[in-house]
């Protein structure tokens, strides 16, 4: 209890679990004091907005922002304090101590409830010079605007993207439509690692299209800088690569430091809850990015870091931290992206995933119309599902295609969260309209082949 | 048994579910005798794109064929016979006698099963001279011919829609986009009946924005006819109505007469069933548009003609009638249509239909951007959903918007299916990206007002 007498939560940390948790707690309990310390300018921002703000569609950065820390204060009631740093927690008298960046002074806060959502940071390559001009990470706003200031300068020509994940792939269409050669380079065999092969192939494809040189399962040696003190050259077990730019978006990793003590982690470090996302600790929670989320196909906890989550888990913990009983009952690994005009989209385990937890998977792939072939403007959707080949139960969803993807893996969701096998699921009453669908949707057309698969196994 | 010894089943009719039926007792069966008798000169056709034959998307009407009478005698073994009319039944015998309207002949054919795939007819106006010239219904694809035939005469500047149905409305467009004039008359207060009056309002200016006049209300006292016969007046009780062309779309009637006799049917008329599609007659089945289909949501058995429940009921049927054990698991009532540019859709129960039900429902209606708000392109997405005042299961959604609707609606069906509560479907991880939607997908958004207005009322 606070001075006041009233619940006191502390929220550390203003991105998409933070202030989803704030929001929460405030609807949960309009009087209890609420608190969120964030290190940046900035909370409530759209940094999935950020590789549009790179090529230019979003013209300024402040239309990413989606409520500034004046507002929570006035119309919220709830204490945004940008440039602070929490430095260490005592859960033992429910005390942390926060450092003012701005006024350069540190002061202590005693808590009811302590929310940690302290986020991710970017996992960095061996060797890499991170303090190099020309090297660059985005996870928030600040990140965005160092970056588009150094391209501004104008002088970036070869841009070298680290990481053949989401955001990799995102950052090739920001670079090329600025007019910047990219070069995307991954380690592993493939890009979009979250996705199955055949999958990965088609956004391969239609990113080199585009004049993006791929380079898959490649060996960086080391980062060359030149005289002043910038990356210029990368070394590689295949020769050397320019770069006037390096970004680096080879995955992230939990920021748990500061709360190691005493809390268990799991195997990538993120700190572990129940599903009313508390931790092992009374009085403290965690959401967001730096938090594990229950995957309810693999029956089991995994790090899958996106905003979508964070965004849940934060309603969690703040309603929960307020006194609530909510709960977060789990992902499927639902993930939507464009590739420049195409559209991917998973939920689901993939077939990594899959094998990786013993599962035993049947597969369809089809390829079939978007709308009826007499219908101009339609495309083409390439579809894959895994299904349990010993009871049909689906499993996992995949497409690929010029339009009406992402909305149509989420008819999979329901399907996949309410355990459905592949013959219920091809019973469903969905739509049909020639100029949207044909009569055998891309969804209902796969569930057909998988169908066919599965009876022929019997 | 036949001659030949193989089991003989004739299909009665060679429409969606007629020749669903036979492909899927081919399936079922590879040795089985599989006689189609059609009335018509086609089957296997999408008469959901005749209204785009007549606006001129759909070039020649044969795209609209799917498969011809050919290939399925040469390639999948099922003896078409177009041009031909069953004319009486013989239960006890196992007996149909045909007309071959071709050759002007009769014979009688013994069938093992029976699948009657005879559709439905459309219901015609009080006092309508139907057999004027410029009177048009539309069911197959001679009825388009004709159509065509006479508006590229050239002769049509008004045309007068009778019906405010989905047809109708479908075929507002195929008459401006050939700069008819068209005066849509509805006699109930709403056109789309099947839609909740928000959603029907929408549509309506929509449709009266492209010029279209809309007479809801409105009672037909008489057709005047001209000295050649035609209709070139209504007389209505808002005064006359100009026409050189009158299509009627006023909804349909199963087509059961030949088989009226110890069979019972429903309330409209159409033949009942069980779950396999059999009739209470030993070795007779019914599918289509001459049948009801079970409404999951409402539990009875309701008449809603659509091509995608006769293509699954006829599945269904052409199974068991070949032996097998397939079930007919219901429908939910989802149907999409284009309006102009616009997409509308649903699927559950109406407001209306959950009214006439006895269930006692709220509903949340909301108006959400398509996408995140700083990428351009997207569009306002207007969803209503009913869910149950006690329970908070959701029983029904609507949706409009310029884009990405249809498929939107489909995400909400196996919600239904499964009986989802808006609280649990609230939880589901439906995808996210800037460029498809908001983080608050338009169906989400829905929902947490739903849950919102659910919470407030316990």
């Amino acid at each position: 209890m606070s001075l006041s007498g009233r619940h006191r939560i502390v929220i550390i940390g203003g991105g998409a679990a933070g202030m989803a948790s704030a929001a929460s707690a405030r609807r949960a309990d309009p009087h209890c004091e609420i608190i969120v310390i964030e290190r940046g300018a900035y909370v409530s921002y759209a940094n999935c907005g950020i590789p549009h703000f790179i090529s230019g569609v979003v013209r300024d950065i402040h239309e990413l922002v989606i409520y500034t820390p004046e507002y929570f204060r006035k119309e919220r009631g709830i204490d945004v304090r940008t440039h602070s740093l929490a430095q260490a927690i005592d859960h033992r008298i429910r005390q942390v101590n926060i450092v003012d960046l701005a006024a350069r002074s540190t002061y202590s806060l005693g808590y009811d409830s302590l929310i940690l959502a302290t986020g991710a940071r970017p996992r960095m390559p061996r060797n890499i010079p991170a303090d190099a001009m020309n090297v660059f990470t985005i996870r928030n706003l600040e990140d965005a605007l160092r970056l588009e200031s150094f391209i501004s300068g104008g002088a970036v020509k070869n841009a070298v993207i680290i990481g053949g994940g989401w955001i990799g792939v995102l950052f090739c269409e920001a670079f090329t439509s600025r007019g910047i050669a990219a070069c995307l380079i991954e380690e592993r065999g493939q890009i979009l690692p979250g996705f199955d092969r055949e999958i990965s192939l088609l956004a391969e494809r239609e990113i080199s299209g585009k004049g993006v040189t791929i380079e898959k399962g490649i060996e960086v040696r080391e980062f060359l800088k030149d005289a002043a003190g910038m990356v210029h050259r990368i070394d590689t077990d295949r020769g050397y690569i320019d770069a006037d730019l390096v970004l680096v978006a080879a995955g992230v990793e939990p920021v748990t430091e500061l709360f190691a003590e005493g809390i268990p982690g799991d195997s990538s470090g993120a700190i572990m809850t129940d599903e009313r996302m508390k931790t092992s600790i009374d009085g403290i929670f965690a959401c967001g990015d730096c938090s594990p989320a229950f995957h309810l196909v693999a029956q089991k906890s995994v790090y899958h870091p996106l905003g979508t989550t964070a965004n849940r888990q934060g309603r969690v913990a703040g309603e929960n931290a307020a006194g609530g009983h909510a709960r977060f009952p789990g992902i499927l690994g639902t993930q939507a992206l464009k590739v420049y005009s195409m559209e991917v989209a998973r939920t689901g385990l993939s077939s990594l995933e899959a094998q990786a937890g013993g599962f035993r998977l049947l597969e369809a792939l089809t390829i079939s119309p978007s709308r009826a072939r007499y219908i101009p403007g339609g495309c083409s959707i390439t579809t894959k599902v895994l299904f349990d080949a010993s009871t049909g139960l689906l499993r996992g969803a995949q497409m690929w295609g010029a339009q009406e993807v992402t909305k149509r893996i989420d008819i999979f969701v329901p399907i996949i969260h309410n355990r459905m096998t592949v013959t219920q699921a091809l019973d469903l009453d969905i739509s049909y309209t020639p100029q949207c669908s044909p009569l055998w949707d891309p969804v209902l057309f796969c569930l057909r082949e998988a169908k066919r698969i599965f009876d022929a196994r019997r």
